[in-house]
């Protein structure tokens, strides 16, 4: 069904793509290549939420050389009226004869009209090609759209002996330079960093993005700094903690019945949150996530928070960094889970990939 | 100093020496390669103490060709009469004009000997290419002629959270079938396998090497059964145990003051160990394995043993298998050691290399 040519130009497009992933959020990455045959007239990709989508980019560069073309789409393209007009309005008049579409999108306003409308002007319209790549590519979007919560990825770092901390607390620097770097990239794709009040307590962390300048795919201006997250149900978090500086926006997600003593000024925001048991209600509190349109989350937090998300089946991907140390039985644990008493009720993953960072190894994993 | 030519000669006697692997202990895995320029006229590897050595084999397949030529040799050639005439004077009466060696044999009675010899004889002898690779090749060989002990391989299989076994005991199938047809492979290279009688109780383990026909590079026949060897201070294994079954040599270690109540019969062994504290003295153990021509000892044992060796720095490689499930935090640790109260006084190892086994990922790591 489709071409050697055809995916040549997709694989472009999702490469174009890509490189929005630290600046498009909330809405997806998207690019686009128009071309006749194997050559190229136009290209381009979505840069930021309210500025041109892919395809007026790539029309633009294509102008008149768009007339009988097909144009390769990695997300359905839009119908409705949003920031910007619709652009299967804007290809149905460029005169493309063919539009190949790598994935549906599911957005209310979208999904399938906009491949309606291009069939409706008798283009031809073809899907589904390196469509799992393409919402790979979104994985968080995808996910807040179609099961109204993010994607959640969370980040944890362990000795060999499966320890991320000693017994007295000690934390500091399990892994290596090249870990911690690879970690900040993770949290500049994300929408949100998601951690409890008890880290926050313990080790008093930024959760900023920093990375050295030119080691992102976009200038450091133009990224979309994640919103921190703190789940804080009595709004321990002290005044002076790092989470509440004017670094990026903060949420601090407490139980109905607290109120913050003192407010901070924006971008620090509060909400209340339904508790479940003595917690926050984890269901509650990525549905909230997800009205905020926070695609990807990553979750940077102690092994309670990190087993409780872990055992009401909300981990979707486990970002694992292991060092070549032993810390030894008394440490503490990767995450609290309760006790199992047969094999067969094991929690299984399934392994994406692994790879060296300097001396230690990131594996990743998804429930399985 | 050494050319290309050398190196493909050389990597050739590398790759004979390792069809050695699980027959020639306690002797050490030793290929030869005897060539003109690019042309190789004759090769050979040891297969099994007692029978000719690999120089003996390249030699006869050389004939008259060897004069003048080069003889590759992974190992210092011996010098003394053992089982077999010294190597050195078979290279000298076939004419060669050049003996390239890898690495120099320690053992006492060669130890430079054989090089001299050759030399005495108006032969060049260079020696060190591909040095590190012939050593590892022979990592139990050389330990136990250096260090007077052998070399020591951990084999661990955990969960993601560096779990072996539920808080009940249940430890069975935590990896797939892939890791633990590896795992055989690992036992059949060594000279013994070693456990505590506290996992002969809990498990009852063969200590076997289970392999499917075919699946090691010598016969079933040919290959030197490892030692099964039982820490076992009180002399509480169970007669009818499957380690005191006929399938494979057995060695109980026990306490000086403790006498076995029903002795076996052969291949079943019993000998007494110095004590320290209240375990046996590890480092005696392994002089006595040494004493024993072990050469490299695996070691598939419960926490508190394989915790021990690991304290008391007697681990030499941790072969780490690690399943991509979550056990939880009740489950029975890697490993106990003493607590530690610094990050800086953490047990730091280095990663050889990593490798997929189905679905599992096996590490292997050293002390750094």
């Amino acid at each position: 069904m489709f071409s050697a040519i055809d995916h040549k130009h997709m694989a472009h497009a999702l490469r174009l793509a890509a490189r929005g992933l630290y600046t498009t959020a909330p809405n997806p990455r998207v690019g686009c290549v128009i071309a006749h045959g194997d050559e190229v007239v136009g290209s381009g990709f979505h840069q930021r939420a309210g500025e041109p989508h892919a395809e007026v980019f790539a029309l633009r560069e294509a102008g008149q050389r768009a007339r009988g073309a097909t144009a390769y789409v990695t997300l359905e393209p839009c119908a409705h009226h949003g920031r910007t007009p619709p652009c299967a309005d804007a290809l149905i008049a460029s005169g493309v004869g063919r539009v190949v579409v790598a994935a549906e999108d599911p957005f209310d306003q979208v999904d399938g009209r906009g491949m309606s409308r291009l069939r409706a002007a008798d283009i031809t319209v073809e899907t589904g090609l390196m469509r799992e790549a393409a919402r790979e590519l979104n994985i968080g979007f995808f996910s807040r759209i179609e099961r109204g919560r993010p994607f959640v990825r969370v980040k944890l770092a362990m000795s060999l002996d499966g320890r991320t901390a000693l017994a007295n607390g000690d934390s500091k620097w399990i892994t290596g330079e090249a870990a911690r770097a690879d970690v900040q990239h993770w949290r500049a794709r994300s929408s949100a960093i998601l951690t409890g009040s008890g880290t926050v307590l313990a080790d008093n962390p930024r959760l900023t993005v920093r990375l050295a300048a030119g080691s992102l795919a976009c200038g450091e201006g133009e990224r979309v700094k994640p919103l921190r997250v703190i789940l804080d149900r009595q709004l321990r978090t002290p005044p002076d903690s790092h989470v509440l500086d004017a670094a990026a926006p903060t949420l601090l997600l407490h139980a109905a019945g607290t109120t913050p003593a003192t407010t901070h000024a924006a971008p620090i925001e509060y909400a209340s949150v339904a508790e479940q048991g003595d917690v926050l209600d984890l269901h509650a509190v990525l549905a909230l996530l997800a009205t905020r349109d926070c695609n990807e989350v990553h979750v940077e937090a102690g092994p309670t928070l990190c087993g409780a998300l872990f055992a009401a089946g909300l981990v979707d991907e486990l970002l694992l960094y292991i060092a070549p140390v032993m810390l030894g039985g008394e440490a503490a644990p990767l995450m609290k889970l309760p006790a199992l008493t047969e094999m067969a009720s094991r929690w299984s993953l399934r392994l994406l990939d692994q790879r060296m960072l300097g001396p230690d190894i990131r594996l990743r994993l998804r429930p399985a």
